[in-house]
């Protein structure tokens, strides 16, 4: 029999899917599990599919392999990627590439990379976004690793990878070492901020209109035929239309709000304040997911308040009244959450720039927002004008100053702010709404107020601080009623 | 010559001080330093205060201690502690204590305890806060450590502490390996924080009454005699009034406004994050801190926006005007200070409080409280409060569930939202104040929108969900047209 072209450890529900989408185009596979079990699932489901390979054992695995092998390592993050790497690299040989597609930590894919290199092994942390759908019929992939290694592994990797609409893979070499996998993180951020702004939208919608499930899944059908048109936008709305099969209530009102969460947007804050980007939309969706959690609390909280709903009336709005009113409110929370959404994603390829520069990774940011277009779960019509962007100015300061954006926020402005006020006034929490604004707010600002942080470190710790009107450092002699001042470089 | 009590390895400035205040609290002390020159610079200042004794080498330094010895460490956080350990383990015996009073990650403290514990040596990790003049006239002190090695050294440590107002000394065993540094660690965040809500608080009073530093020196005077009463209110008022001695324009005015950070902040959103605490005030003022230090991103977004300085007009003020409207204004924005700093003082406890159940730390909040009311920089009346609130339920919910601070938060809350609007509709970033409220808000929910989350993410990820009406994990058999469910457990 011929050797296999990739090897597939690994077969839950995305290693399984990733193996069938491999073979579906004309990658030869082999595949294995550390258990029989899942193995023997796969044989009975899938086997008149493609001619796959199985293995016996690791080393049996190994040797169905061509060199050098390739083995795409699909596990749970972890602890179990460093067994599984215990496990192969014994029996590899200078040259072979494993190729971790789990959501690895970009320092561990890193640290695994310097590793495996001492043995003259490849390895590459490639994120891979979808799901189970994703994963068979084409994910969007983001590949971390060495040129050399990519040179072997790309081809197949881009036979898989979901197709934009103009037809390209979404699948792109984004960098070396933990390139791919930060990528994947920051992706994973942005979707806990994209579905955290949905979610205050549906909120403020729901209390201001006082409207059903199936009145609300028609206003995000409307707006996924605009600049919101995306994945999460599409399904948001099916997931508002949908009914309880049981009690017949709206789905979304039996289901209990603790929002659960598997770390990587928790990831995606922790790096970012490692490298000084200031995620603060993502990081409001964190904490929101940790807030939701805390049952205990909440209850004490409510008890404590003897908490009222908050009331939204837009009978009246923006000096409009009745039908119309309650559209220009509408209009405007679509607003608020476009003008959000553009911050949350600004923030987001900031960090991506911030982490490339750090570790001299050139991530092309344009080429990012490129592959994110289709399989992913923050698809979205939106990255198409991102990537256009950065193509028209790659050393974009920031996304915002790009002149589209920048519209696209002038536009929103008035909107936004009356959104955000009326979240604020009547009690409705918005915090990602408003982490969105203050952050806009404090960077279109010419002189922020954080000099006065300066005057009190200063004052209290000797930090010392910088003048507007010339170079230096200074320190004032506080203790001696604050003068002379001194220049200390 | 007798031996010493206690060894200060370490004579800069920190090391220096709290060397010379141990001496003064009638222990007797041995000093080091790895270069000779700032051990020379010791003894010439500070030879004749006390009788210190002097080391040629660490061996000579080690050898000048009483058994067991105890060594306080004194040296830049990081791998210098690393270094100073391990040239003294060497030399010392079983039993001997050494005392990181470094801003430590509390991470690095737990990894060097359980190293240092396999050799048979006490390893404490201590928090300090005060900077130099706390260190040598009386720093709030934050051990952490085994009940052996505080024995030994706590009456050493309580002898050079501050005391609180009622006599107490600012000094307690916060609990085993990393709760010290732990603890100081959410004591520099929520230092972060009080200082951006003072920060915000100054920018909306600055622009909405348009005043010059005498004016709004003289209204943070009079809150710091009130509940705000605290050791950042006061210097606010301070530096607010100081003038520039080259120009004569208000000092706050001559700075320079990117405001440096030493990376303790950080640490805290970074840890709570994996505690799960959502620490959004510190989160929001940490961010801030690097927006202000994104000089050419500002600078491109002000371009970009062609942005005039905000202007905020409180002529008229929740239905006055003139100097009542003014005086109200002033007023809520106090207002909304406390508010903001309640929250984020609630959200710094009840994050050590995870991070102690965490680790069965048992740390007692209101000892916390108690030890911070002097010495530190957050020193403030509001902590005797705090201190009051944990003293009558020690297993509070959260600190705004107390009803001290709730009928605070009550009194306050129409005054909160009137300020925060204000920002949100003129433009004046209000990132900390409006991360506060929003945390209130939610928290005070019943029911949060955060369902719709789990709905999507049962949808794209099969992420399963729970009931609000019958126990058990289920799964919407989306690709079916979503029916029937599942009941997965």
């Amino acid at each position: 029999m011929a050797l296999a072209d990739i090897g597939v450890y690994g077969l839950g529900v995305m290693g399984a899917s990733l193996a069938r989408n491999f073979a579906r185009n004309k990658n030869h596979v082999a595949v294995y599990n550390y258990t029989a079990d899942l193995q023997e699932n796969f044989k009975n489901l899938y086997s008149t599919e493609a001619d796959f390979i199985y293995a016996k054992s690791a080393e049996d695995f190994v040797a169905k392999l061509s060199r050098p092998r390739c083995i795409v390592i699909m596990v749970t993050a972890g602890d179990a990627t460093d067994a599984v790497i215990a496990e192969l690299s014994p029996l590899l040989e200078p040259g072979d590439i494993l190729i971790d597609c789990g959501n690895s930590h970009p320092g561990a894919t890193a640290r695994r990379e310097a590793a495996l290199g001492e043995k003259n092994l490849f390895f590459m942390g490639v994120g891979v976004s979808g799901g189970q759908q994703g994963a068979l019929w084409g994910p969007s992939i983001m590949p971390g690793g060495s040129d050399e290694a990519y040179a072997r592994v790309g081809p197949m990797l881009e036979s898989i990878a979901a197709k934009a609409p103009d037809g390209t893979p979404c699948c792109v070499h984004v960098g070396p070492g933990g390139a791919g996998h930060l990528v994947k993180t920051v992706h994973n951020g942005i979707e806990y901020a994209d579905m955290q702004l949905i979610t205050e939208a549906y909120d403020l919608l729901k209390t201001g209109l006082d409207a059903d499930g199936d009145q609300l899944a028609r206003i995000f059908e409307e707006w996924n035929r605009g600049e919101l048109e995306s994945y999460l936008i599409e399904i948001t709305a099916t997931v508002l239309a949908h009914k309880d099969c049981e009690t017949g209530a709206d789905f979304v009102n039996v289901i209990d709000d603790a929002a659960g969460q598997k770390g990587t947007g928790k990831w995606t804050v922790q790096l970012a304040l490692d490298s000084a980007a200031p995620v603060s939309v993502i990081g409001a969706a964190t904490f929101v997911r940790g807030i939701s959690g805390e049952v205990a609390q909440r209850q004490a909280v409510w008890e404590a308040f003897d908490s009222n709903q908050p009331c939204l009336d837009v009978d009246t709005w923006n000096g409009l009244t009745g039908d119309e009113a309650r559209a220009a409110f509408v209009s405007d929370v679509r607003q608020a959450l476009y003008a959000s959404k553009i911050i949350a994603y600004a923030q987001g390829f900031d960090q991506i720039a911030l982490s490339s520069a750090e570790n001299e990774w050139s991530v092309d940011l344009g080429a990012v927002a490129g592959l994110w277009r289709a399989g992913c779960i923050i698809r979205a019509r939106f990255l198409d004008r991102i990537m256009e962007a950065y193509e028209r100015a790659p050393g974009l300061a920031l996304l915002i100053t790009d002149s589209y954006f920048a519209d696209a926020l002038r536009g929103c402005e008035a909107a936004w702010r009356r959104v955000v006020a009326a979240g604020v006034v009547t009690g409705i929490a918005v915090p990602a709404f408003s982490a969105a604004l203050s952050y806009f707010d404090a960077m279109r600002t010419h002189r922020l107020p954080t000099a006065l942080i300066q005057a009190q470190r200063d004052f209290f710790g000797a930090h010392s601080y910088r003048r507007v009107d010339k170079p230096g450092v200074y320190h004032v002699r506080w203790e001696q009623q604050g003068r002379p001042e001194d220049r200390l470089s």
